[in-house]
């Protein structure tokens, strides 16, 4: 038996957000807006801002959201939520505002203490929300999760509900045009990473295995040609690619490459796409040893071997990170009871998560 | 810009309905059943009472729906609905039982009289529906169509609103193992016809695309073996197909195909499906002709020429009806108008509508 729900609409394209503000009307009478200090200076806030009015909807800016949000930021955000009255949450930004905006649409509406946050077992019940990627990765405009820096356990934790799902997604990728090379790289990364996990997970189910392999079609092209410049058109792609591989992981999930790279984001702030890539791999060479079928699919999507994929990701990131030794046997410690390794069809015994880790640096 | 909406829960699998039950319990506290007189001898309503049964939830069956309902049937369920206190609807059937079901559940909250009914402008307002096909055909189980006779302009015509969307769809092939064989042969072609249609649809999208080409991957290769015995998993492979095909039309609409064939099933009471089976291959030869390249993307996903298919279809049509060249002309007069004429890509004009009637039928 296997399930499909993706009910968010995705309105897409040029100036959407502004052509397609009907579909904000919908959602209710006061906008909190979330966002970062600078997600939203690529024109999205002006766009959102313009949309509102032209929909006489009011709004309040919380654009406090910092990279891997905390509870704390989760929290100033409900407060601010509260205090203005807002019925409904526009998100603005890359994964860390989009899934910061999720926790404070499910926490305006259902307490917990922070211990239990974690925990999981939320209601389906959120306010409604409106999400515009200014990112191409996290593809949280179109799934049910929100993850957050779990100071508890030291890592970073996904909450989920069926009410997290985005009521809209609006995607425009003129918004993409400045970002930074290695925010672009990093997150093109990501996006391919959701993707090729998509297919790798045990939860892969035919629907998931069809938007994954899209994903890959639209998002590795353009991944290869990452390091120069991309064209409008490129940045479309690989928003669209993005968004495809999101709709591919709310049905099926991640694997163990989340699992084992949130311990490099907690512990030594590298960046989220960075960290799946780096281990991406090492990750593919076992696949090859335990000749896990599905590896092909990747393989065909890319329309490239295995190992050309990690070459091409490879020189992507450029020079790794400095980590002991011992540092990454820690890591591989902490990371060997993530729920996401035994979900993985290539599912990494203790010793092998240790190899990864360890030849992902040089070790 | 484009879009994307199919809010519809698929559970989809052996025993879904009993297995999945629970997806039931949130949309009420009483069903209306809503199936034809023999839609349902295959093991579903027996499945379906058993599920609501397990669920604590009651509910009245109305097996009253005829094939190509009209609005006098949509208006005997909306009666017993009001009457018994259903406050949801369960489908069962191929499309006119879950064409009906959207009907009843939109008109039990929206009052409308007859002559106003095909005009369209639904609010977004219907009681929530289960649906759960026994024929792989309409895809209606995951779009927001409801097709109802229409009696005034003498053709079948569809309304729409995004809340005829079910709420779930629940898919199971062992509801088809008996169908006789000209009901699978007419509703593949049927789900053929929508995933083909919606490829060469001016509102196809990237989404519409993905979906409608794993459709024909999906439905072409069972449906050359149609006129065969089929086993259980060709039955999972046609519903699997006929409801990705579903979900793009539910992005895209139909085309011509569509609009001319209505005036086959109303006039001359040829089976939907059949009818645009009919139509196909002097379509395919007009797009041919007429140099769309879309119809490339049609042969491509599978894997063979439009000619060959059209052999394909023909071989499973077996011998066409007789229609006299006067009645056909008629009925491309009929046609000229249907708004599904503009949407496509083909765009037939009026001496091209006259002369796919007439070759189709050999004139």
């Amino acid at each position: 038996m296997f399930t499909y729900f993706m009910p968010t609409r995705i309105v897409s394209g040029r100036d959407c957000v502004k052509n397609g503000a009907d579909a904000l009307k919908e959602l209710g009478t006061h906008a909190l807006i979330v966002t970062g200090r600078s997600s939203a200076k690529n024109g999205a806030l002006q766009d959102v801002l313009e949309a509102l009015d032209l929909c006489g909807i009011g709004h309040t800016l919380f654009d406090r959201v910092m990279p891997n949000p905390t509870l704390g930021c989760i929290r100033e955000g409900v407060a601010l939520l509260v205090s203005c009255g807002a019925d409904f949450v526009v998100a603005i930004g890359g994964g860390s505002p989009m899934d910061a905006a999720k926790a404070i649409a499910t926490l305006a509406l259902q307490e917990r203490p922070d211990e239990e946050v974690f925990q999981g077992g939320f209601l389906p019940l959120a306010l409604p929300m409106a999400h515009i990627p200014t990112t191409a990765g996290t593809g949280s405009e179109v799934t049910q999760y929100s993850i957050i820096t779990n100071d508890f356990a030291k890592t970073k934790t996904s909450i989920s509900s069926p009410a997290m799902f985005p009521r809209v997604a609006f995607l425009d990728g003129k918004y993409m045009q400045d970002l930074p090379k290695n925010i672009t790289i990093n997150t093109a990364i990501d996006a391919f990473s959701h993707a090729a996990e998509s297919l790798l997970s045990r939860a892969s189910t035919p629907m998931s295995e069809m938007l994954a392999k899209e994903a890959l079609k639209t998002l590795y092209p353009v991944m290869k040609r990452a390091d120069g410049e991309l064209s409008l058109s490129d940045r479309d792609a690989l928003l669209y690619g993005s968004t495809l591989a999101g709709m591919a992981i709310a049905q099926s999930g991640t694997t163990a490459v989340h699992g084992l790279g949130y311990c490099l984001t907690y512990f030594r702030h590298i960046d989220h796409g960075r960290a799946n890539g780096l281990l991406l791999g090492e990750t593919f060479r076992l696949c090859e040893e335990k000749k896990i079928k599905e590896l092909q699919t990747v393989e065909e999507a890319c329309g490239e071997r295995a190992q050309e994929i990690a070459s091409v990701i490879d020189s992507l990131l450029g020079e790794r990170e400095q980590i002991g030794k011992e540092e990454l046997l820690d890591f591989a410690r902490r990371s060997a009871e993530n729920k996401n390794v035994k979900k993985s069809v290539y599912e990494p015994t203790a010793a092998e998560i240790e190899r990864i880790f360890l030849r992902s640096f040089g070790k």
